[in-house]
């Protein structure tokens, strides 16, 4: 069976992590799956919740948003509307959740990084190229906070180690890796995963859409998934290999 | 091992499904899984949001919310936040969605089912307990639209399943059946999995809270869900095998 | 004359008033008179609103709402619609003031006392009901506090009476008592009166819904009323004269 | 006793009803009591909110609102706080439920007229100073529309009477009428009556602030109103003979 | 060519500007600009927001709005729609900015006074009669806070100058100085412009409505504009020349 | 004097307008003016806003806003905290006026165009860059319209000429175009002009920042904001120039 943009059923789209994409924020990066395009900026501020105070232990967060015009017909946007759709909130909290699993709060100390993910253009799988890009800004992000402000001692490791996500789907009954919009809407069941670097699972939110899913589905699905997040674990740490000057 | 109330891993707590607890409503069930108590109130209106006008197909949808007390301290009212959180957003869509699964909207007709799922009292797996009674106050409501109402045809099937949704998660090393709010809060990986009557997957939402998860630990959850689920669809099939009068 | 539901004039609806209906809060009273069912949560803080920080005095406040299907036809919620309406901000106050006027600040010393009082279920009176039953979940949060919580003085009292409520209106040119839904529309007249266990006013609140009204019905629906609270005193009495367990 | 102002107990503050105050709507007043200013202006447009549409019935609503500094110490703007408060949204229900008592809806046709009462400088009562001049922006609105704009026959009558109201209390065990801010703030009970122009109540609404009331007190009160009322309809009727150019 | 109301291009409506308008504002001006009518009131508070506390500086502020019948057809408030309109937040702004123009924040010490600008009346030109009028009230309650309540002390100088602002237009081809609305809606450009005392420019704001203007038309407007806020200068010193008693 | 980037006062930052910077778009141009970016998308719809409907003549409007770290330090999200600002409200309405100074509705017919202005990163100067490139996004919008979509007859000319803008600012004395945020936030006077490509102005906002301004000086500015816009005019044309394929 061949795709409509003629990947295999195990292909990603094509992948790209741009690092350093705007100047302001300290981990600023662009990623792309196929015409997906993320930018994920990572603010990181001394001090963290009034809650988290005195504990010693830092705080990360994520807040999702997709320009008006990042879809093909045009969305109000939420800022007008006065309220915060349920799907925003729910990736949100998603990206925040899959990033918290891999960091060392204490490590981290009492310092906080938000992770601003806009969608500039959307074509499917949106949340899981932002959790793969927020990922390498949060890495910028830490980086920054221990040799450029020296928030956080050089010694100490607040990344246990990395998060990358995937989207897999049935559709007309075979399993499919990182589906573009067009196979998403006519995908029978669509899971999202996030995993870690090392192969384990962060989050597994599967859905059916058309019909219920049985249990091998749900493991053919999984195996892609996983073989997914390792590809773009490995496309993360190259990413990350080279030096970025800021 | 032995649990906090002496359950085994594999045991559901008491269950109970009571209907047409509110008067008013044409499906009413108050929804008991141990200590946590769920109103699940079906709302049925002839036509259907505008989006959906002219397709002769009916929708159905839910909302989700907590009394303010319903949890050990004291919540503050999201109306008087004036803004709905990202939880309640999260949870309102799950059981959205888990219901329509098994909704044949063709079948429904241009009609408009709302579960409103009030939480009366909280220990855990709120959003399961809701699932599970709010297919329930569905079953009764469409009922009472094919009998009282006629506004379907009795010789249409608008439910092609049914449905229903337990949590399980890992305490200490050990997978665990249907988690109180203290055995919850302690647990590594926490999941909600909901089922059709037939044990096929509706959704799968598997969350690391302190630790990854490895496909072992996920396949043992999965396991434990799957069977939980089945009894539960036993309990649910009870509960409607009475006749109602309203 | 005789009333839809078989009652004379002076007649109360059947007055029921359990306590520890919830497990978490510190006073959980469900109430009903006739149909109306209302949860009242008392819940217990220390320490007051920061306008109040410093004074040595309590405070006392209330929460009113109603579930979207309490009523015969589903209304939206509140937290949806992202805004209070104006009914329920004014029974909330009324609530409020109604229990604050048997409460001596002093003696409560620096702890906050929120009554929930939300609606499960109406069929008319749903305000008078929420306050009769809100006294005895202040009752029961404020022996918590001096006997569990040791939060104040046993030796203090900071409730200086009881305080019940009850509707009355003119119907067909009859003044009744406690009228439910059915009859509450067809008043002519309104009146929702609040009263101490001594007989003596906190609130009278008369409308004239379909036309003004003299002097001598007031007068008859104040005599109705009166009599009404102090039954409902009584049957208040009553329901706090059992130890509750909690 | 000598009152603050010197007046008698029995005494209104000195009492102006001014038409025309403003150019744009089709009724302009501006009422004082004593200090208490209110402008009340009222606006009249063809057609009825939906859900009255084809009912060949008018509609009268008021809106209640206070400019920021009408009081001693600045208070929040409403609109700057996304939100209106419980006190507002009571007044503005009151103001409207009084008007509508005259209203034969049906000699209106389908017209809605808005009360629009904004409070310029407040020194107590400003809702019973509200209500009294709505009244007259009211009256002189209904006669534009039947001789200006021709949009009611001017042998219709769609006012069935005239309403005035006025504010009662207790202060230092004293009944007084038409109490000033200073007053008010020290009253026992307080009270605010709406009559019609011949004698009979439309809202009766005592709060007892410091002390529950007894009958005897409450007659005292409601004796007093009656009489302050009475004048007030004297006043308005006086307002009213003179024609109003436009 | 003669204009609507028979002034010449060059002359001003007839502007009063009536001081101590209400009794509780630290400065209270009632400004007319023909039929437009705007109440300034000051209020002045000890102490600055927290972004400014420590800098021994102060701050100053305003806050625009409209009554709802201000205009010739009723408009909603923006308290109602729980939303403040781009028309008024940009007014707000240019009316603070252009009274901080001539404060000097350190003699004004750590004190706030902001300037509520309700417009009462609306025929044009609000924004600049809420200017000029709201001048004269900062002016009165700097007097107050240096004189009555001893905040500044009567050698400081807070007030660098003073401000006055009125608005021009092209219509017809013709400049127009001080534009009613019936003026205003024909403008093909209209502009508005804040001036010191001493003839320099702190807004000029240029608006083109039916056509882009050329350099002459704008150098027309702006001699026009220069000459009427000096003349509404000599009028704002003429209004402060008498003492006002408070 | 030379300026912090080495430009001459009359100097333009290096400006690229890129077309069909997203594809979902009917016109998307990124926009830099500098380290400024600016994202404009054009939408097109059939239909105009009701207030519209049947007029023959269409609508272009405009939404303003920031990704929270296009600046030096995050900025809270306007989607988050409920509410637009004053200044995003503002800038809003100046890009859709300056953009409707060169629309012929009834050329464009009952269609409406959103421009959607997005700021990547901010460097001073977000709103002139907004409006330059929002026209060529505009530009090609209604080149799309005309030929792909077919909405506008081909011998139309919705477009009567072309629009940018610039600012311009008083630093240390001197006049200078095109100021980055560090040169902004010293300036003492600060002005933002927009110019149709025939050199008439459309809008002049200048504000006194830190000193009122003289006839001088004002002029001054004109002449160099003048140029600016000729220049980015001739930029647009270039830009222009080559067809897009879509």
């Amino acid at each position: 069976m061949s795709r409509i943009d003629g990947r295999t059923p195990q292909q990603l789209r094509p992948v790209t992590i741009e690092r350093g994409w705007t100047k302001h924020a300290e981990g600023s990066v662009l990623v792309s799956f196929g015409d997906t395009k993320v930018l994920c900026n990572a603010s990181v501020t001394e001090g963290v919740p009034r809650w988290r105070k005195g504990s010693g232990e830092g705080w990360v967060t994520a807040e999702y948003a997709m320009l008006p015009r990042a879809t093909n017909t045009r969305g109000d946007r939420e800022s007008v509307k006065g309220r915060i759709g349920g799907r925003t909130h729910e990736i949100s909290r998603l990206i925040g959740r899959s990033l918290r699993a891999v960091i060392d709060y204490k490590a981290l100390g009492e310092n906080t990084i938000v992770l601003d993910c806009d969608v500039l253009q959307a074509d499917g799988g949106t949340r899981t190229a932002a959790i793969t890009g927020a990922y390498v800004a949060l890495a910028d992000a830490i980086t920054w906070a221990q040799t450029t402000k020296k928030l956080i001692k050089p010694s100490r490791k607040p990344l246990t180690g990395t998060v990358a996500a995937v989207s897999v789907g049935i559709v007309d009954g075979t399993p499919l890796l990182d589906l573009p919009y067009e196979e998403d809407v006519r995908a029978e069941t669509d899971m999202n995963v996030v995993c870690t670097g090392d192969g384990r699972f962060v989050e597994v939110q599967g859905t059916a859409e058309a019909a219920p899913f049985d249990r091998d589905e749900l493991n053919a699905l999984l195996d892609l998934a996983a073989a997914g997040c390792a590809e773009l674990a490995e496309l993360q740490r190259k990413a990350l290999g080279t030096v970025l000057e800021r």
